[in-house]
């Protein structure tokens, strides 16, 4: 059986702090012995659990990145109990190029789990996070926003699990990470994702979407910083009490949540992100982009709720995802 | 001397409403006889002045765009005292790839005036503007947006003429638009505009700037459309008042307002949009791509003001434009 | 085990006439939660058999639309016993790109059978006619033809096949359809095979080569019309009888019949499609590409026959298939 | 003034046949010092005049060519009295790359002239063509067809002159080409056309389109090969008669011959080439390229005549040359 | 199972010489009935073993497809005692591209044994190797060289096998081959390489490094030539000696041999190949690409020997292999 | 007129040292307001005169910008009499990308001279040396290699002048500078060149040829360096001797110096860098690179003389410099 090639430059045991990076050696046309350099956090204090938490799963997502960068430099390890380890750009290659697949083998990182220890640059990276980095892991915190065509309500998110025990700890995580919103996603298209992938192990998973656009703001990049310290007081690697926040409960319960576009052409949002419509609400319109003096598709409500995700680009094809209608309370 | 190859397939002067395209003969690989269509409406009512409506310039800014549909759909020539020309997407191609420069020939259409009937598709378009259509009118509007690398707080805009009638008439326009902001702009690289080229010829000239990212909001949109019928009113086309709406007058009286991104890397905003800064304030950091455990570059303020623009992207370069700090009153 | 995530926007089942779409979620940087929409028409009548007609599974070959538009916009559930399943662009993304394989993953469909719910766009296409369609069927037409870089006359064709039954009853759909030649093919590189996956479950199935050079005409476009009418009169589905038309009968018994290119460069045809050969004779010659004075590289016959079908383009390559011999008769 | 840097690697002048090329500079990336290398034969014979032959004018073009190579291959000094020039593949680096324009500088030589001899490539080889090998010539024969994107009614062609003894000169030209059809082309966009340079220089000039689609044909290239040696013997280069050929006469008298497509989608031809049409027929109809169930756009005759020149590829672009209908008679 | 499509167009058993192609069937958008024709030279003499030889498994790697173009014009059947087959161009795609991996399908064939026969391009070229050519061979010769980004001393190199014989066997042919270094390589990422898939079949294998950069010098041509004989010589396929040539041994006994980069940007080496070296000398400077007055990066020997090879572009990447040092000795 | 664009960050005339940028205004479709910023160092010290020293003219030339970061960090303005302005990435967006042209407008920086204000970005940094820079300048040293696909023996160059004087003094500083090789080069392809621009001031002007293939050595690294204090202290803008270093003077007097590639294929070296030939030596095998068994193409010298420049990539296009021969002696 083929064995991994990623190695740590790094302890990612030994007490105390160290940066350094995931090594993956990739021969390519530019350097015939080449690597991928994934930066890589490791603090380890005292006894205790292990956080593993990452950005960058998709490339154009910027809150959990400038979190991560924060915590790798200001967390330090006397201060802990437990270890943490930090993979702020987790699909580098992608984070490098802005994009939410590799540039290298055209990948979503998200899609590519369990990965393969012999297959392609990505598929590597999920089978090294597979099999080596969850493992260690008590508590995964992977940091996602709507990247540069959606945008998204700030929400942390836990999934539905079948073991009502785990089910219950990941609510709880999800709730002591504090964002403005807390959700219940159900994926449009769930085969290999990393969620699933560490839910599979028995691990404590939080997810989020903090925003979109491919764009980070001082607000949203709050949210992500007290998310990732109140995790870490919550499985009592920090000490200290979580610091609360007010959160609005959200689903979406069914469906005829997820609005697709009918039509291609010139995106108008007719309602704008965080308002309530009621179902039959006229909610966007799609002008098309080859002439004027015709009538554009008209996009309603499927069901009442809040609007909680839009495409974002100013054009938009046949079958993207134009709106996300949430309804409060789970 | 050269002929403009561009005709109009409807009539600029006929009374009535029509939509039609100006055709660009445009040969290419993929097709030798092709040609550029860009969406035109022409609107002829009873005597009175031509409004030039612009939006598209540059292919990834949306609002006016979206409000020249809505107009083209909605005005009725029996309404109207003159003559509205329409044409939303100014640079076609540009737009249909979601792009700020033409996909044609690499140029950016408001830098390529007064444009060569000779020249490549972008500079055939400046001409036939610069020599056709901009001589026919009064008033001419641009809509203008951040595109999707840069944010604008919403306003309309006018430039320092020399002319003290023509400037006043210029800022009355702008006044009567509407916008929540109003600013005079300095261009940082002025060659070549289109507002240059209209001004040169003596006409009225707004233009804007309503937000930014590559999208756009039922908010901004409402601004845009509004603006466009306020305009129509204050110079008579539309009958009736100009609807009132609140502004802040803002200028960029100097060099300073403007911060350039000193080193390349992870952008993280510290301060958003429309944040009164002091002079020195923290108000970005620019974290490294490559590694973590580095400190982020800081940028503080040049000088106190409001963040009235900003860099969208999640990744800068070097020398990008991260920041304006505009100043409030003129 | 994985689940295909194709899902079609209207019911295969119920009674009368419906357009849309099969919905296959595709996550790309462009559309995070995009979807590729490859349209779709349901037709079901009275109690009969089920017919699935596919145009477009190489991007690049266009009777096969057109005559499925047509038959989608034409035929009447009052007038049917059964079920007609019309799928004209069956490579979506290869048909809006004017190419042969997919632009997103570079597979060619026809050689990607059966397919993986969890692979490529293309491999997902494959697996969901595989599992989905096909099972439904009785009766398989799938339209072809030379595509932009192959041309050839017009025919009908059905594979050599185990079962005698299975191969008769093929045969005589073949000869149904009435196309001007009717033609055994033997395929070249055959691993992967929509024709192989249809044959496997049973099913009637009859392909067609109708021309080529990545156009149609209004004759071939008529041949492809008939056929479509003459193979639901066969199995009953359209009451009437089958309109007649002549066939020539053709085969191509052995490797020879095939010619590649022995040199790259400028391709002169010195015989045209349809023309009687004798074993040797002068067929193509190949100019250098990068001087004069030089001779070209001549091609001839490697057996006596008609010239079936050619390469188009001007230019060929070491080892295209230059030129394809038949025999008249089975 | 700066000097053209392209130098012939054979003599223009002696006595005798030689086989060479046009070495242009061109240094680019992938060669510092590197070279566009145009094939060039020069045969010289007894005193007579001189004939300048092109092909690849565009690249996707393959009459020309063929014939052209034929013609170096077989042309003897010993058999002319006076000179002729061949360059077989004008646009060399489009020819090799098969496409209508360079790829170099993604222009189209044909609307390059007059040329710069410090400009890009295609302006080089255009001011080479302009200022050394057009004023050798008295006549220039400039080989077309329609390319990848376009088809044709194979004919000669001269276009209207000021200068009456000139223009019936080309006439008298054109006739002795002896294609089955004769045309006097309006070229839809006429700046920087090599046809005006070479009439401008008061020369000789006939040019042809021969067909389409990026392919050539026995049938065509035949026509090309007799049409190389007609005008030959016409201007008394080789000796004896002109080779008689039946020959329609067609003209295309105003705007409405040209048909530009009205919308974009799948493209069917109702009628075919060579079609007699009269006004207000149906020639076209164009599919939806998104969806199924509606109604295609239809296009009509503006006129009555010839179906002369079509679109060739499968899909359409709006304002794409969807036809062109001719009349006959001059 | 399916059938590996490659087939050979010259017989590789009948005696005699004869040059001709592996023709592998690739369908592709610009040739639909395409093939991808591996140049092949098989000698066949008297009775004895065969020798395989091959040279472009990396396509940008020169020395091998010098000497084996020499070979196969040169090498006479009737010397020879046995069987000699040369593939000069074994990754043609990559040859043909000037690259290191296949432009087909982005794959390094030397990482994609054992292959699969219903795989890629690449894959079906591997499968073909491992199941036909390596079978037939008692001798295998691949050449390399660094490619266009690392230089290596010239060497031949055998692995360590875990059979005594065999590993006898190779390193007595490594020493016949008579570089001027004889090595024995640890591969940094070892996954799919032809050379274990040759060595676990039993068979001699020699692999060289014989220079780099992407070029070739007459120098390194003429030791690549010497090996090919040397190596028939040893086998007895030649008659006579082995021509004695002085070679130093070395060898790369530790991961502290590979020196990675630890900074992207623009590389100096300080220590020139074939320099002997200290642990702790710095032996490269890596300064900033964006700036001046920034300190460089600086990379010191982690041990004692021989620069053997280099990171060759000027730029260099964070974890690109930017030296090895070799101990002198086995 | 158009004033262009381009500003120093820093003062260029104040004493001491300072790094810092040319920032030049970009907008593209990923920046709208974004910048190139070309690294600069000035250093001032007493009175004297300026010397520009600048590397990257083409962005694949390492030797110049290595030399020019370490003189950037290492010159102290109170060693100097005299100001050095230092640009060791001249055409900067080509270094970044590594190739010799930019990759934002395609153009040759060498070969943009004098530029436009209102130009390219090429044509910018053009207009900005000739207009601000070398005004400035008593002596301009521009440091060349051959880049990825040159090699060169090292030698300064000195062109021929018109002014005896002048002439003289250019002579004088490239023998200062000290290179193992004196060169007058004749370019092939002069127009719109650095060195003419500079000299037509009257400047002294020095360049060089360091090396070639995309790479630099210690050895060639040691030659700039020491080249750089040199030429300072031959124009006292350091004090001390001039060190003194062997050199062999070298001409290239006519234009059979140059030898152009007659094919196409895969380039063997017959002779190497440095090697003396007479007049009709072989020195060059090109190679079919489609097949095997076919003769190679050779390449004779055509006079006698030092090899001392030749094509450096394994393959090869006709038309390509496959080597220069140059004269020993003036």
């Amino acid at each position: 059986m083929s064995v991994n090639p990623i190695t740590p430059t790094i302890s990612l045991t030994e007490a105390g702090k160290r940066h350094g990076f995931l090594r993956l050696p990739y021969s390519r046309n530019d350097s015939a012995w080449g690597s991928i350099m994934l930066p890589l956090t490791v603090v380890v204090g005292g006894a205790g659990p292990t956080a593993l938490y990452t950005g960058g799963n998709h490339g154009d997502e910027y809150e959990g990145p400038i979190a991560l960068q924060h915590l790798a430099a200001e967390l330090r390890p006397e201060d802990i109990s437990g270890r943490v380890i930090i993979v702020p750009y987790m699909n580098y290659p992608a984070f490098r190029a802005g994009t939410r697949v590799s540039p290298v083998d055209g990948m979503n990182l998200n899609r590519s789990f369990p990965g393969r220890p012999d297959g392609t640059a990505t598929q590597k990276i999920a089978d090294y996070f597979q099999n080596v980095l969850v493992p260690m892991a008590d508590l995964v915190l992977d940091y996602h926003s709507g990247g540069k065509t959606l945008d998204f309500l700030p929400f942390a998110c836990a999934h539905e699990l079948d073991d009502p025990a785990h089910h219950a700890a990941c609510i709880a995580a999800m709730e002591a990470f504090g964002a403005p919103y807390s959700l219940r996603l159900r994926e449009i298209d769930n085969v290999g994702m990393y969620d699933s992938a560490v839910e599979a192990q028995g691990r404590l998973f939080v997810t989020t979407e903090l925003g979109g656009g491919g764009t980070a703001t001082a607000k949203s990049v709050a949210i992500a910083r007290r998310g990732a310290l109140n995790l870490l007081r919550h499985i009592k690697i920090l000490p200290g009490e979580v610091e609360p926040a007010p959160s609005v409960t959200l689903s979406m319960p069914g469906d005829d949540c997820y609005h697709f576009a009918g039509a291609e052409g010139l995106f108008e949002p007719v309602r704008d992100m965080g308002d309530q419509v009621e179902k039959g609400d006229l909610i966007a319109r799609i002008w098309p982009s080859d002439r004027t003096g015709a009538a554009p598709a008209e996009q309603h409500a499927q069901r009442s709720g809040l609007i909680a995700a839009r495409h974002f680009p100013g054009l938009i094809q046949m079958g993207d995802c134009l709106a996300v209608i949430a309804e409060r309370g789970a």
